[in-house]
């Protein structure tokens, strides 16, 4: 088994999400390479150092340059908050890494569009962790989809609701409250929230053509970890829009952090003349299913417990009715990236598919400033 | 449309359920008969005469006797405790009426017999009110498994739950809380509760053969609101049952009134080899199936939402999707009643088939004092 | 009890549901009137004639200028389609009748207004039957919601899924169909279910400001009953619509004829700064319910049961688990209308309360074709 | 931080969740000690080999006495079938190792006790996998109990369902199917699954004093895979009991593998006076909660979703609404056996804690067969 060296860049939460993929993948999943944690990169030294303890790191560092020039190195994994997403994976496009980088890919577009040209012009495997994706019940949705089971689709409805930001007291910037901070998270729940499901609902229902968004921000003003001062609030709190899907489709999607009673209400619900499906990922290892051509007096809503071993990814866990996690999708998404480098067929999204989820989100914001309708700019 | 005379004897909780389903039977069901509200009879003068007024009864009377005397009534249905059942049925039966009786049909297995045996004798219609047999849920849960496809039942398992009794201030005896008066109910949760989850699981899954129970009387003295003094409670708090079907099948039975948050928790579930079903009485208008049959992809648990109108009665009222109450169950009683009459067939469960759910009361009763299994006396 | 003489125009679904509400409400609620199903109304002699004796109706007619000019008759109740709406109510205004009048109130605010003026100069008691205000679980969000335990409000979320037309046989115009004929019904799901959701959430959540929406007939030509050709589609198969109230909060609606699986899936959120509330036609006797005042270790989505004797309306029909259905809302409906006339307060919403909610589907059919947001016009 | 080598018998299912846990437990839990894993032991030298090699082992055998003869093993890890327990965990008490073994702890009491005492006279740190006690929801179930919020306790239900036997194509003994073997498994459902719900039930709610079974083994013949012949099935398909605890409640427990739609439905409910709590392994990171004391007016079923930072085992993953599974429950058990280790308290249960559950199994076993209520033999 090929080792591959990988150095993560960010020990935050994804950082941990993404060490832990590491770690667990090849005790579940028969992939032709052994990824070997070599560096861990974050702000602070000490911080690191305890880091790359925890989790068997061979080295640490506070300068993510370093990782980038480390011959050693295979994989570059970005866990950094949005505003430093561009300039590293450029540098590691550069020097010819292999990157993995947290979504949303860029701050805008624009940013994700260099990105993109920067890893396709150095042809480097390449991949956004969009890890909902990988939810063995949200994959099952996609493959009931590409079955043709729904039929027409009339209706796509996805929803991410949170209520973390409610208090006043909650600052801006800053460890763990950086998604507040407009210059470090580029924009709200629209890039933080719709960004997963904008791309889920592309994945399963492709190209969305135009959008009408409305946002609000509930709290205007909010100190700033690093100034230390009040500060207004850049970033959208709830963002909601409209769209239409070229299948014909329409789209209804909200995000919020300011849904009290919800966590993580990540929900998304799928209409067509056949069938239907929905899911949340409070309860990620069911999914929702009604298909109009069973019997009509045992019709009804089917809630599949997704985790017999024909499911996927669920042959590689444990036996029927024992439930896997969150930090799961992780896993799925590394042994997807490497099977993708076994087989030539790089795993999805690549940065261009996420290009195109930037492109909406732009669509969105700019929709929501002009209280007017926006076409979605084709990345391909 | 022929008239049929009705007079009801007591007018508490199923004298208003039952006068309903008189008042409401012909606006929804087309049936030959049309009941008329002749009488009513209660212990209270003013109260009676109060209810008649309420419910449009031409007369009302203190004494149960003139109901039977009258020769105007066609029906007398009896909605008084369980003690006061058999001298009154016997007596209608006599007389020539049609009985609808509450349940249970007596205080015990011996005085059931003497009635069945008295309306069989007078060949009067009779029909006793196990209700929830005319859940529309329900009747199709019934319908499923006489079309076999649940295939070998292995397992049936009811629960019968409510946590009204468990402050030590509820008394015994008087109106409202005769049922904790052994006197006055014969017993406790078995009579009242456990007599309805035996008529349906009969119903459904066959004659029960033998029964090992446990029951208990969390509360010993309560004071009786005739005597004015603290008594002991003669009646069973709790009972739990466990038991063998004629099919091979086995039971599990469990009633109570102390389980805090239930207010009336009827819930039944049947495994089958090829499919199961389950319900409960808290969303009457659901019934949750599972069929293995089904591509295991997208095999689950299916949630009927009994609206449609090819569902059991729902053709009479509303559109799918709208959900009928508790009520309807004896409307639909009576419908089927009237029915049974023009066709010569008699509704379901009649005096013999109550009589059989009170031989296993009984059983019950008998198994948990002695802590021994107890096979079941067949009534036919 | 003073006898009111009721006429009903339109013996189809909600004939019937308006004439089992005047049937009803007197057998469970103590008001001073008692209504008198006196005259029905209908296109066909015999089928009116027919729905005259189940109900039993005094007397039957196919033109309702008799029931306006029949001096016996106290209250006129439309139940005919919305096209005619305005005619029928105006005259009945002219004639001192009071007016119960189906949903929506007129085919666009022009008429409502129209209608509004002509009652308001006639003093007449008059009410607009958005009756899902009466399921005890929406009457109990009210209340939550009035006595501020939410909070300030953030967002508003409704949507009314159905499912039957995605048929392309199902015709246009005729009986039981006239809601596909945008002649007949004025507009599509923005006027038959959107009307509810606006008339809940405005009642809930105060005044809507501004709307912008999405509509689209996904089925462009259907038979037309009437004239048994194929002809354009003029009504709305789904429209969703976003919204900002008045009070700040963003509201999200949404409704469908196309969403596979549901029937009648009304259901609404509200979430608040300090609480949340869900509710559901599908199970209509539940409310969810989120307290973020709760101990954080227990704190969880309360599923309340409404049943309980201290929850609204309860106290008159059954007892605590024991579940109430769809037509209850008209029987309450009524009973306020009743207590109204009693206690000289008017029930609601009135006529000038549904031409607020008129005004509101105006501006959202305006906005879907201008593909602009729209204010909404005041009506006081 | 001191390593502990671990040396764990048994590559099957149990062989991994324990490999699993080892390997995780020192990224997400601060604990004084590092488990290495040093040696696996199966049956078959090429499975254990490619084990050792997929799990990082450093070497592996096909001989458990090597294991146990390995001066540098410190913990014996047991996941091999029951009818092997008692030798080798006597044999590594002897040897001094630490113990960790599988669940039911031998094949009967007897058995059992000889274990228990062995480890006790050897002072080696001993505990039984009954992981899931350390579901985090089953533990926030414990800390409720003891905080005294249920008040008196009236009942136990517990229910452990599953359906993987119901074809008569399954057979005996075997890798995967050694729990149908009676030899192997020494009981079917009672010491299989039984012995969870008996261990979760004496833990939260006290000893129980006395039961009153009803097994039943559906299909009594089996082709056994080691014979290669159909050979009579001397296990326990279904089991059902009664008991009552010591203080004063009542239980009722049901077992099955032929519950058709049940997977792995382990759920338990604890009727309290003042609460209530239910819980289920198919969705084991939520917790039903019923608080008597709410308001009553928005009084219901609590549904916590146990992944905030305050919640049992949950500071240590990741960020609230993102739920763990099933494995998880391994991790917890080794942490705290490792956080035992260094406070000098054992984690629990240990051998005589499950020595208490065994004699338990072995009145239900044995009541079953005499159709009697059995005493429950004290361990202490």
């Amino acid at each position: 088994m090929k080792k591959l060296n990988v150095g993560i860049i960010g020990y935050g939460f994804m950082g941990r999400t993404h060490s832990n993929a590491y770690c667990m993948v090849n005790h579940f999943f028969n992939v032709a390479y052994k990824p070997q944690l070599q560096v861990i990169c974050g702000l602070e030294d000490n911080v690191a150092k305890a880091f790359a303890e925890q989790w068997g790191y061979k080295s640490h560092t506070t300068d993510w340059h370093k990782v980038i020039e480390d011959d050693s190195i295979d994989i570059v994994d970005i866990c950094v908050p949005n505003n430093v997403h561009a300039e590293i994976a450029i540098a590691a496009a550069k020097a010819g890494k292999m990157i993995i980088c947290e979504k949303p890919l860029a701050l805008n577009g624009e940013e994700a569009k260099t990105m993109t040209e920067a890893v396709e012009k150095a042809q480097v495997a390449n991949l956004v962790s969009f890890n909902y994706r990988r939810v063995p019940a949200v994959t099952l949705a996609k493959m009931l989809i590409d079955e043709g089971r729904l039929g027409r689709i009339f209706h796509y409805r996805a929803n991410f609701l949170q209520d973390w930001t409610i208090s006043e007291q909650v600052p801006q910037g800053g460890v763990g409250t950086w998604r507040l901070d407009v210059k470090a998270a580029g924009s709200g729940v629209t890039g933080d929230l719709l960004a997963h499901c904008i791309d889920t609902a592309m994945w399963q229902n492709g190209r969305i053509k135009s959008v009408c968004a409305m946002t609000e921000t509930f709290i205007k003003e909010r100190k700033h970890v690093e100034t230390g001062k009040v500060e207004p609030v850049g970033i959208d709190d709830a963002c909601t829009f409209m769209c239409r899907f070229d299948n014909g489709s329409l789209g209804n999607f909200e995000s919020t952090r300011y849904a009290r009673g919800h966590k993580a209400l990540y929900t998304f619900e799928i209409n067509g003349e056949h069938a239907s499906l929905a899911w949340d990922l409070h309860d990620l290892h069911r999914l929702s299913y009604f298909d109009h051509a069973d019997e009509s007096i045992v019709r009804g809503w089917r809630s599949i417990h997704v985790t017999d071993s024909d499911m996927p990814y669920m042959d590689k866990w444990w036996v029927p009715g024992l439930q896997i996690g969150y930090e799961h999708t992780f896993v799925h998404q590394i042994a997807d990236f490497l099977d993708g480098l076994e087989k030539g067929e790089p795993a999805r999204p690549t940065f261009r598919e996420a290009l195109a989820t930037q492109y909406v989100c732009d669509a969105v914001l700019s929709s929501a400033k002009t209280n007017t309708w926006q076409n979605i700019q084709n990345p391909v």
